[in-house]
């Protein structure tokens, strides 16, 4: 028996990875299909934001609250993922804008991106992956 | 005017990136409900392989092939990313799966994954960004 090579994180584990990272990649749902996008986002408490601009993005998130988050991270023997699912929504009063515009939110582009979207995870799991060694990586996966 | 910090890769640009790497991340449909994970994946001429065992990604990819795969990169500099948009098969015939098993694909986490997944992609883009200067990072966002 060998030990497996795959780790559940703690949730507060998880969440401290998601407070460490300001880079992801966001799914989500646009007319019946699936879509991915990398954005950049900031943890506030228990809540995830990002700035957007008018576009499919914004426009598939206003047609369907339903996403997944994705942050990950790899060196030589370890890598590691973290997965959020949960509902995003658009801030629409101006203390809720206020409250992001004050988050440690910032955008690695200097583009216009006015609206600010608030993930509220349902579900936030975090995994460890041990690497095969650098010598099995050169065998046949087969 | 200054130039857009945003910069559309060409197909072979992106394509070049899609070869380069097996790392990304596979966004699917299950139960009506959008779900991303990070995976291991491979380039075979025009189609992208990965493997999976018995699951929530499988049985995503069975109900729905539509299917949305990102990967990235970035360094102090610039960033960039590559979608792509298509529709996911499982391999069925002896003669899929041997070619599967003869491509590139590798796993860097070494569990069962005995079932061969194709991408065929619809839609391909790539986007490079330059990204903001250091101190501008010390810039709030706002």
């Amino acid at each position: 028996m060998t030990e497996s090579p795959i780790h559940v994180m703690r949730a507060q584990e998880s969440w401290e990875a998601l407070r460490a990272n300001e880079f992801g990649r966001l799914a989500f749902h646009l007319a019946g299909e699936v879509h991915i996008v990398p954005i950049n986002y900031a943890t506030d408490g228990e809540v995830l934001l990002f700035r957007t601009a008018e576009g499919n993005k914004l426009l598939g998130i206003v047609m369907s609250s339903d996403v997944a988050f994705e942050i990950d991270g790899y060196d030589s023997a370890h890598a590691w993922s973290v997965i959020v699912r949960g509902s995003a929504r658009v801030l629409e009063t101006s203390d809720e804008q206020e409250r992001a515009q004050a988050s440690r939110l910032r955008s690695w582009i200097p583009t216009d991106k006015d609206v600010f979207v608030e993930i509220t995870p349902h579900e936030v799991s975090g995994r460890r992956f041990d690497l095969a060694k650098p010598w099995e990586h050169m065998l046949p996966t087969g």
